[in-house]
């Protein structure tokens, strides 16, 4: 088997190693050299092993601003295990603000495992899930919106036919104290991240902290708080999680997007009119948006009614939308 | 002299007309036909023309959804004079959510009074300062903070030499009811909108309603407050206007940009985490944000500072940062 990845990092030594993993390149940019995607491994003694990520999709800025000041920060002394952090998966699309590879337009989380005789996205992938997957614990890997939605700072979790790994992974998300904790049906699972942790049979969290390509000071704050309950949890730090808090409510929600019917999608191209915000209470045939057309401008917008009642856990936040959009789901509260 | 752009509406009769500016084209795209871009005439007998517009620049929302619904809603029996809307000034930029139009990659904003025998964006600009410049009294142009910049929501005045229009129309500003109301020396005012209308002695009065390239129920809570605060101040419409609010304060407060000690700017390519929300409490010497450098990982920060004590008006909103990025405002409050 090939293998073009690598990284001088020993993830089996002490002390605090920032360094980058190499993936060969041979391009119209650099006839010879490599790309280089920066990973820091701070490990003290035994304990667990927990990897956060940040920059999965280059368009989502919380986790490289709070895991890159994270790498920073923490020292060997202040934990017992190890912990492993990317603040910037995708380096090449965090580099541009894009969701995709600029390099090989790929999504890097939908195609785990990887290919090491691939593409750079592939190789990042391949190098993920063969050399660090297998040494962990827990993945916490933060998100957010990406260009064109908003959600409730979140974390989510996934049903899983391992009920165990299910119940392990609900508490460890639960834990990371975003305003709500998320168990997802998800639609598009295939090569994602998620599922290559899970059927390794390890936790797997991902965060959801903001999107619309920004972030605020409450979506880094609620980032960061969820880390280091992260390493409370798993007792790599002294003390207890505890929630981080959110304008609209204090303390941990449970939600559910049970199926397809908590999700609306526009039919229509055009500008996109919100109606409510996220975290508003929503009834069934509530208007949660609309779609107006700018060539016809008599024409009356399209409302995009709600089916199913809940609150308003994600929304479009760009101001154009397209046919097929997801650009509203309302959770179930449990 | 040539003229290209035409539009059937007559804006003398009463009655409400919707139509479009036609521009002719011939191009890679249509090899005979016209731009269009959407305009309405609302009158009803004498009284004063506010012109309304939205979509100067494409990547900005508020306007064109808040003066889309005015433009279906408004009818000539509800008011005294004549409503002039464009909701999407820049159609071509609205349709592709850019700054400067896909056509001829122009700011609209940068290009008045326009050229008939220039490209589409100089067309339209030319239309707007020949045909509606005369007929107005007042214009409320309705912008956002576009891609990369999130402001409080609020209407922007100038210093001019005509200290009598400057008075009236900073009265005409604050009765918009905008969070806050400024009065700003302009940097680069070289052929902005703003000055053509100023330099016909007419009132022109920006409002900058949220940024980030979305919109929140609350930016259009405004915007569409503010309108009818301007059909009510020109007495086009019955009542007295009312301040709009916002999350962070009731009322209108003034306060002004008085010169460039109160921005800050980025001297480096990065990821911006900011450290302050709009509407915050700053002192000089605080730390506003900062620009991480992610090829970098273990590199710190660096820190961009206050100069000036006020709050924070503006602030730098896309993920990446650009060196030259004016990343804060902070305004000094009256």
């Amino acid at each position: 088997m090939i293998i073009r990845s690598s990284c001088p990092i020993d993830f089996e030594t002490d002390g605090k190693q920032v360094d980058f993993i190499r993936i060969p390149r041979s391009d119209d940019v650099s006839s010879a050299g490599s790309f280089l995607i920066p990973i820091a491994c701070i490990r003290n003694g035994s304990g667990p092993t927990l990897l956060f990520t940040g920059g999965n999709h280059g368009d989502e800025f919380e986790g490289p601003l709070v895991l890159g000041n994270l790498l920073r920060e923490l020292q060997p002394e202040q934990i017992s295990g190890r912990v492993i952090i990317m603040p910037y998966m995708n380096a090449p699309a965090v580099a541009k603000g894009t969701r995709c590879s600029p390099i090989d337009g790929k999504n890097l989380n939908r195609i785990f495992p990887g290919n090491e005789a691939g593409t750079i996205t592939q190789t990042i992938a391949s190098y993920i899930a063969r050399e660090l997957i297998p040494l962990v614990d827990a993945v916490y890997d933060l998100h957010a919106g990406g260009r064109s939605r908003k959600l409730i700072p979140s974390i989510m979790t996934h049903y899983l036919a391992d009920k165990d790994l299910e119940q392990r992974t609900f508490e460890a998300a639960l834990a990371f104290g975003a305003p709500v904790t998320i168990k997802i049906e998800e639609h598009d699972t295939n090569g994602m991240f998620d599922e290559a942790v899970e059927n390794a049979g390890k936790i797997f969290c991902c965060a959801e902290l903001g999107g619309a390509q920004t972030v605020s000071t409450e979506t880094l704050r609620i980032a960061r708080e969820g880390v280091y309950n992260a390493l409370r949890y798993f007792d790599l730090i002294e003390g207890d999680p505890h929630p981080a808090g959110w304008h609209r409510w204090n303390g941990v929600r449970s939600i559910q997007l049970p199926d397809e019917s908590y999700f609306s999608y526009a039919m229509h191209d055009g500008l996109y009119e919100p109606l409510y915000d996220l975290g508003d209470e929503i009834s069934p045939g509530d208007g949660l948006g609309r779609v107006h057309f700018t060539q016809e401008p008599e024409r009356s917008p399209v409302m995009i009614r709600a089916k199913q009642a809940g609150i308003l856990f994600s929304r479009h936040s760009f101001g154009l939308v397209k046919a097929g959009d997801d650009v509203a789901a309302v959770a179930k509260v449990l």
